[in-house]
């Protein structure tokens, strides 16, 4: 039975449900694919994780490939295939908990570096799973600048061979996923000599287990890195190579060749060989990072409303805590974020897909000009993106945890889990900060493009537009339209560029070299990246509630969110919008004010908020965010599963009896 | 041998690592017992947390009671007691891993809350071991909220006991520490009542388990509440009471007893139920809170100069990652911050130490009026600094393990179990948010009398002086003077509190009601509370330095560390200093330019600043923060010794030898 307190919050929505899940999903035949892929993980016992909670390291491991090997016979079985319509909603229905992740990175890099020789050769077993592939790019002593990478890949002309070595400590590869104890074969990238003379870095396929036993192939030292924040699961690994020889073929040799007599051939830019990392980072942002917000929010926003804590009112019953205004204004900005980077997540997707599928179908060196240029920009661009969104949702999980109280603190409510993890999403597939920084030099450069009368890409155009230097708000009510608050951030983000832009050139006019006056400019250029960032972001949410015009009760609810969505950064980050008196103080009240009237209004939508994302509560495996409701119940239900309460303690014969046994006889 | 790059960094410190190192220990007496105290621990295989990040939660809580047992012995040997001087330094040494800290707090409980009879039967035994204590107050349905407790203990007059149940499950006692495995007793806090009439909530000494073989107690369910954040080592409990009986004699009843005929008797205030929370919420903030800032500083800080990637300068070496701007950004307000918060802990030590000895001479009830109001008064001002402190001690930690990127992400850094221990501080002892609003609540009450003209608490007679509407600076250098940027703290948080003072006499004049009224003034009451305790921080701080005059090397490096903690807090906190004028766009530039400049002064003594802290390799624990910076060297070897190491994983022959089987014959 659900929660009566639970219950009444599901009979006042202002909307549909069941529509705005079909319009998250993008349709309402989507949602039907997904929740029969969702059922039919689910409803198999294979990829259950109701002990995941209490699973050691090791077991995680066992249980993730176990998971991986039968998902290989389920796709058959459900006739889903790799290219289908369901593949993205199965790796979202088994949670992530799986191996062999890299494995695909392994696959998806031979189809684009590699010849369609090695393409023909190696990407049929690695289908089939007869090889299991991994991904070594990151050493102990590298990790974002790829260019510093240690490994060597010497080219052997007598033998036709590369002889590959890990010539100190940190040239070791470390934490690449699959590679700690699955995989037989791992894509590493290493310095390329020929004849001495260094080529940079280069990808090549090398053996590193034996087929037969699985024991270590000759100069190969590898294993797992150990205990991590998250990921348990993933057996990241470690690997030295000591004089390991492979053929000459098994560099991927789509744009780079090395002959048979050694001459280097190059086809096209060297930047393509870090494509696939693009690719990468784009598609972990909805699964590993908004996904993971959604979920937070559905488990921290169902809580408060079936926590009642305290009392609003002498007299009265304790009140719900969603009820308080600070608990309001932890979790509905949240709410609001996961909505906004749902919506930025799409508009980056579609348009990369817009791109790839250009690049895809032409010879990269052949590509026109402008396409180069959009894979330059994307790079670029799509760098800050993922800096600014997983920084958000990251710190927004982080709060819905601390908003549980005690309770969010246990693993069992699901929230540790989902912050350790989404945590990671900061730091690989680039740093956020050198990703900022990427996303500020490209900016810099359209600021100046464009002062000097230079064409730019659309979505920065707005750098060259001459806007008013005062916000025109006249009221509160002012600040509930988008055009208001969508210039505010366009002029925040244009004064940070610029400013910046000018520092920089003072700093190199007044002697600075360019190196050291970029270093200390980069604080604030990061900044104005995440401005950058953040303005698109706004601007793209409020189209997108825009666009929705016929469905009038879910873009009422939209457009509270987005409006809060907006107020809350103007609000929280109030110093880059009154700086130079473009909001003034007493316009920052207003905003103040708008801000807060919006939180009663967005929190009666609250949990037909949450509940449009749809989540089953095995996906959730939450016992605070269930749909029923029953918190309490299934905290003390699951507790009693955990392997601390199995056993007496061995510390009980050991140490507490010989420590109590005076007791009797003095009581 | 000692990284060359981190040595360098050690010759160049602008003052005596030593003379800080006595400084900050209160004299170098100090340092010597506490190095005393360390070796002595340190030496002691005992205490080993060698295997610490490799251990399950059944091992964890094994280790942490066997070391709990074999310190009673320790003690014994060393000369030490609890009330000795070097007994502060024992848990740190320990680190924290170590059972019975809740016996700690039965006792404390006892002393304050039992009768000189309570004392004399209870004390001796708890302190014997002969009993193990637990402090049972929250359950699963109420944590700060104590008087919402619903564990009931009812008066039956006929048997001269109390008989105590749980009425329904969201009256379970849930989270108290010893409690799961090992508390042969708990202090039970539950509703008293007598005749069917409620006297609130009181504390009882209840038998949980068997003192022949620990077995559960009739009427008594309980357990651990299974797996967490972090705490592992602590069996955190649930307890459920059916119909136990205790004797009258059981109720703690120094302040409130009941008669044998069950008349009730109060001597003094109920407010001294809650004592003993208080005292606890200081004295975690060095240990739990301060200390781990500290050491997660020295990890980080030390990894910044061992660390090197990409260049700063085409051609040259890869550079020290501390010497890029951003990291600097990073880690040094974090340091700061370290510094700013062990000066403000030792300010509330001592004014608490102050009171107490005061209240503890004197029968409470017949206090003088000032002394029961400094424990109001202190109560609810250090409400405000525990969540002020814990919440950015939290969020510096978690800068320092981003810092240190994927390597910062492996539990082997020693950063992620600082940072999910660090974060339990936000949420126990006094959910935080709870705290801030108590803070603003007596904010509010001294800002109401300070405009009436009645007089207040000497920290907050600041409500009441007229300061200058403008910040008098003229150029960067000015707000390197302490007075100019402690006014600036003092401003904002005097017009935080009167805005929001007035904003609440507004609504109420419009007829909202008073606690509504409140409730929709809280974001910005708790944004006041925060500004104040930001304030007393930082004139603290510069109060620290300024009498310090006569030690010139530390005086300088700490008036650095002062400017920069207080420059880095107008900086990331603009809009606040911005909002009425008091600080131009202009001086805000200023600001950030003053705030820049700082970092790479303070980034030459970054290293002697945390080897001043005096952490051993083994209190860190990290593989990134040795004192000799041999990272990579030590994150492989304790990597090597990880159980997902010690053995082939069943894995490969239930799922991956299956899955590779057809291998052989195709390649």
């Amino acid at each position: 039975s659900v929660n009566p307190d639970l219950a009444i919050e599901r009979q006042t929505a202002s909307f549909s449900v069941e529509k705005l899940t079909a319009w998250l999903d993008g349709g309402a035949e989507h949602t039907r694919m997904r929740r029969a892929v969702v059922d039919a993980i689910e409803c198999d016992p294979v990829f259950s994780r109701e002990n995941q909670y209490f699973e050691s390291q090791n077991e995680r491991y066992e249980a993730a490939v176990r998971k991986a090997v039968h998902l290989q016979k389920k796709m058959q079985d459900m006739g889903w295939t790799v290219n289908g319509p369901e593949y993205k909603y199965i790796y979202r229905a088994v949670s992530g908990d799986i191996a062999f992740l890299l494995h695909r990175i392994f696959m998806r890099s031979i189809s684009v570096l590699g010849s369609d020789k090695q393409v023909a050769k190696w990407i049929p077993l690695a289908t089939q799973y007869q090889l299991i592939g991994s991904y070594a790019q990151t050493e102990l002593g590298h990790g974002t600048y790829l260019q510093g990478l240690e490994t060597t890949a010497v080219f052997d002309i007598t033998t036709q061979e590369f002889i590959l070595n890990t010539p100190k400590i940190s040239a070791m590869k470390w934490w690449p996923g699959d590679m700690g104890r699955s995989a037989t074969h791992s894509l590493v990238f290493g310095q390329l000599y020929i004849h001495g003379k260094c080529y940079g870095v280069h990808p090549f396929i090398v053996q590193i287990r034996s087929l037969q036993d699985h024991s270590l192939c000759p100069g190969i030292i590898a294993g797992d890195i150990g205990p991590k924040m998250n990921f348990e699961h993933t057996d990241n690994g470690y690997l030295m190579l000591q004089n390991v020889r492979i053929p000459r073929e098994n560099m991927l040799n789509k744009f780079c060749e090395v002959q048979p007599d050694g001459t280097y051939v190059r086809q096209g830019s060297q930047q393509i060989n870090y494509f696939t990392m693009t690719t990468v980072r784009v598609s972990i942002i909805a699964d590993e990072v908004i996904i993971p917000l959604m979920k937070a929010c559905t488990i921290a926003i169902r809580y408060s409303v079936v926590r009642r804590q305290s009392k609003l009112k002498p007299g009265e019953q304790e009140a719900k805590i969603l009820d308080y205004q600070t608990q309001q204004e932890k979790l509905l900005p949240q709410l609001a974020a996961a909505y906004a980077f749902h919506f930025i997540y799409n508009y980056l997707q579609e348009l990369f897909d817009k791109g790839y599928r250009e690049i895809q179908t032409k010879n990269f060196s052949t590509l026109p000009e402008h396409s180069a240029f959009f894979f330059f920009f994307f790079k670029k661009n799509s760098s800050g993106f993922k800096a600014m969104i997983t920084q958000n949702c990251t710190s927004a999980v982080e709060i819905c945890l601390r908003a549980c109280g005690g309770h969010g603190y246990s693993s069992l409510s699901g929230l540790p889990s989902l912050y350790t993890k989404i945590l990671g999403s900061c730091i690989y597939e680039g740093e956020n900060t050198i990703l900022l920084l990427q996303t500020a030099r490209f900016l810099i450069k359209c600021f100046m493009a464009t002062s000097a009368g230079q064409p730019v890409p659309p979505s920065v155009t707005y750098l060259a537009a001459v806007k008013s230097r005062k916000c025109p708000a006249k009221n509160k009510l002012d600040f509930l339209s988008p055009d208001i608050y969508t210039e505010a951030y366009q002029h925040v983000a244009v004064r940070l560029i610029s400013s910046t832009a000018a520092k920089l050139q003072d700093l190199m006019q007044s002697g600075v070299k360019k190196h050291d006056a970029w270093n200390q400019c980069t604080v604030q250029l990061a900044q104005a990246a995440k401005a950058h960032c953040h303005y698109i972001t706004v601007k793209n949410f409020a189209e997108t509630v825009e666009k929705l015009e016929t469905k009038a009760g879910i873009q009422k609810i939209m457009k509270h969110l987005c409006d809060l969505f907006a107020l809350h950064g103007i609000f929280s980050n109030a110093g880059a919008f009154l700086h130079d008196g473009y909001i003034s103080g007493a316009q920052m009240d207003m905003v103040t004010a708008s801000y807060l009237d919006l939180l009663p209004v967005i929190r009666k939508d609250a949990v037909p908020l949450v509940d449009a994302f749809d989540f089953t509560d095995k996906s959730l495996n939450s016992a605070l965010g269930s749909y029923d409701g029953q918190v309490y119940q299934r905290l003390y239900e699951w507790a009693q599963k955990s392997p601390t309460n199995k056993q007496m303690s061995p510390a009980y014969e050991k140490y507490l009896k010989p420590l109590l046994h005076n007791m009797l006889s003095k009581l």
